[in-house]
């Protein structure tokens, strides 16, 4: 076992660790940073497809208001490109293929006013949140005791069926998981940190720019940065503290430091055994927040193809296991790249299947959209981010029933010498990478204020 | 590392395990059994106090139709006894003690019919459920959308706040956790494998006889007969499987063998590591079926004074964090040992405590129940399930809102050669002894269909 000293060890090199080390690191202190994985970036990572096209298949845009993320690309000599838009997006319901453009999808008008209201209503109840402490808010409680699932399935909350189709299908989508597990609270206090729904659901928002690279080489460039203070494949399994300091065990290392920043996502947080162990209410929200499902598929064509149909590659289809595709093709053009999701119960569904016969259901459901040609890719990748042993699920912890109001204020409280960073412990865009480097940012605060270090 | 080889590996000495292990035997299979902690019994567990008194610290009562159990005491020479049920019970609301007999509390007519009629309305649903797939119910969806403490928050169905107290405060000690955390289907399935939510809320019913000795000792029976197959101190972290066979390795030993049966709950059934990874709906499930928190102190008295004052040492008081006391003086009368618990946001609360401030707190709810003499206890013994590294909570895992209509097939489901076993997975008794007991055979039930043995 490798023994080593430090100021602060960082617990996990996704982009809330990365930047809290990168934090304590500029202001002088000592950092050892441990990560699970064999390279950095959590859930958001690199990969390469056979013919050698890199593509993102985690964290992948950025969007407006992101400022952290936008800086740290300057900071990092990293440029930044907008996501192709042109031509149409398609709405697929029912077995037919909508075309329409901007953020609008091509419904009723009755469709659309109950979509609006729905979305305001929801906007209203969230906007009333305290961004730090929505457990405070007036009618927590009762909030925290609904689902948001039930909320949408009210015919007077969203008075038309396809409006509770496509509110369903993009709240499937923002969760990963299926509606009727996310507390209502839990989901407004998402909606909070981005000023609204909205933001999240609207891909004119929150998809806006391409990393040159891919957002992992963001997070690279900043492991690149730190050096050998970063030590991979050195998961955490335990966390020892006193009134004199920490001592964090790995399969390889141990570290002796004065505090700790864990920086993992509350799943693979709880896993760790902490002595003495953690307060109860801490413990209990760590096992609580729990991941969605997603599996994404990268196909590769010789060209992106549907750019000559006019379309923009983007298409949502809510009956469909394969709910959403995007245009990822790298900023050469070539190849053309298709990223397509199954997200909630869709990834449930389709993860049943053995691989033959996914890929050909998956091939199917792209070439109901884009035609018989998205049905022969030279190259298709399948991450399903439930099978990755240092994710158990994607993209984020979501909070079920009764947890914001009876574990919530253990979000980011110390526990003694033990901080929390993670993109769910995150007060304004939680749930993205922007969320996540805020809360490294956060929890370096306040390792930075006890230790009385600048 | 020792190398074992067996038919089969059984994950846990808990009553599953034990339970799996034993029936494995008698049919002549060899078995290997792991357990993590350094005893048998698991949620079942005989403590020691100062002066040498044994108390049951975990699953302590029998009650009606736990007939596995009552058998198993007999094949094992055990002795049981009643439950210590004379005297008035009392019931604390809003400062004032009332005292009552039998299962019907003193409140007024209005709070009896009202908890009658939400109690029949509640077992109405139950009974419907079909008890191996409650998911397949008409209606099961939107019920899984519903919580618990939403339906008991409704006036329209529970139409009094007396009544609306103390059926909360049955749930939370039912669940040991907020009924808003409570799926309504997931409450329904655990009452229906009891034949109704009556069975769990009745002491009458639950809590009929004690094991002489303590449950404990059963357990510690059972293991005996098996001998050196059972390993303590061996936390298994990685169960490797595949056409073959298992490979299942603890921090000590490995074991190879031709099936494994998992018999721990599944928060920290979900703590293994699978390779290949389990199919994302069954780790999906056992990262949500989590348990609630529960504090249990044991004071104890040179006699047992309460019952000179026609007192059973049953008391319930639904506004205090010390919600229920129960007598648990040894059959021999001495000394008295009461047995007071607090469960969900109670023990949350009392957890954030210092110890000096919790046992003062503690110590005064029961002299208001009993008394001054109540608060000077010869020893006093606090046992937290949610500090225990093997447990993380306690009693029982609970199904929180979709999780059983998107996961609940893979409750019992075998991985290949992995099958589960644990109290969460029965389909009678669900929660209690009983139920594990009950789990276990089914499991070792299916090892020996599919390995041809008998």
């Amino acid at each position: 076992m490798e023994q080593l000293q430090a100021d602060v060890c960082v617990v996990g090199a996704g982009f809330a660790g990365l930047a809290a080390a990168r934090r304590l690191v500029q202001c002088g202190l000592e950092v050892v940073v441990l990560e699970a994985r064999d390279r950095v970036g959590g859930r958001v990572w690199n990969r390469a497809l056979p013919d050698g096209t890199v593509v993102s298949a985690g964290g992948t845009w950025l969007g407006k208001g992101q400022h952290r993320m936008f800086q740290l690309c300057e900071e990092l000599g990293l440029e930044v490109y907008p996501q192709y838009k042109r031509g149409a997006h398609i709405l697929r319901l029912d077995g037919v293929n909508h075309r329409y453009r901007g953020g609008i999808p091509s419904v009723g008008p009755g469709t659309l006013i109950a979509l609006g209201l729905a979305l305001v209503r929801l906007n209203l109840m969230a906007r009333r949140l305290p961004a730090d402490a929505p457990w405070r808010a007036r009618g927590a409680r009762a909030r925290d005791a609904r689902t948001l699932g039930q909320w949408l399935s009210g015919p007077l909350n969203v008075p038309s069926a396809t409006a509770r189709t496509l509110l369903g299908s993009a709240m499937n989508l923002l969760f990963c998981t299926d509606p009727a597990e996310v507390s209502l609270l839990g989901a407004l206090t998402l909606a909070r940190g981005g000023g609204g729904f909205h933001y999240y659901t609207d891909s004119r928002r929150t998809e806006t720019h391409l990393v040159d690279g891919g957002a992992p080489e963001l997070a690279r460039r900043m492991a690149e940065h730190l050096g050998d203070r970063v030590h991979l494949s050195s998961p955490v399994q335990q966390i020892a503290h006193d009134g004199t300091g920490v001592q964090v065990v790995s399969t390889s290392r141990v570290v002796r430091a004065q505090r700790v920043i864990v920086a993992a996502p509350p799943v693979l947080a709880g896993r760790i055994c902490f002595d003495p162990p953690l307060p109860t209410s801490c413990g209990h929200l760590l096992q609580r927040v729990v991941p969605g499902a997603i599996m994404r598929v990268h196909t590769t064509y010789p060209e992106p193809f549907w750019r000559e149909q006019h379309l923009s590659g983007q298409t949502l289809a809510p009956q469909s296991a394969v709910q959403l595709t995007i245009d990822q093709t790298p900023r050469s053009g070539r190849p053309g790249v298709l990223s397509s999701y199954a997200f909630s119960t869709g990834a449930l569904r389709i993860a049943r299947l053995d691989p033959a016969e996914r890929r050909e259901v998956w091939l199917n459901s792209l070439a109901e959209r884009f035609g018989p040609q998205a049905r022969r890719p030279t190259q298709y990748l399948e991450t399903d981010w439930s099978s990755q042993q240092w994710s158990l699920g994607g993209m984020i912890g979501h909070f079920p029933p009764g947890t914001l109001t009876n574990y919530g204020s253990a979000l980011r409280e110390p526990v003694g010498r033990i901080h929390w960073a993670s993109t769910e412990s995150a007060t304004l865009m939680h749930g993205l990478m922007e969320g996540a480097v805020r809360s490294g940012e956060r929890a370096a605060h306040e390792v930075l204020t006890r230790l009385g270090a600048r």
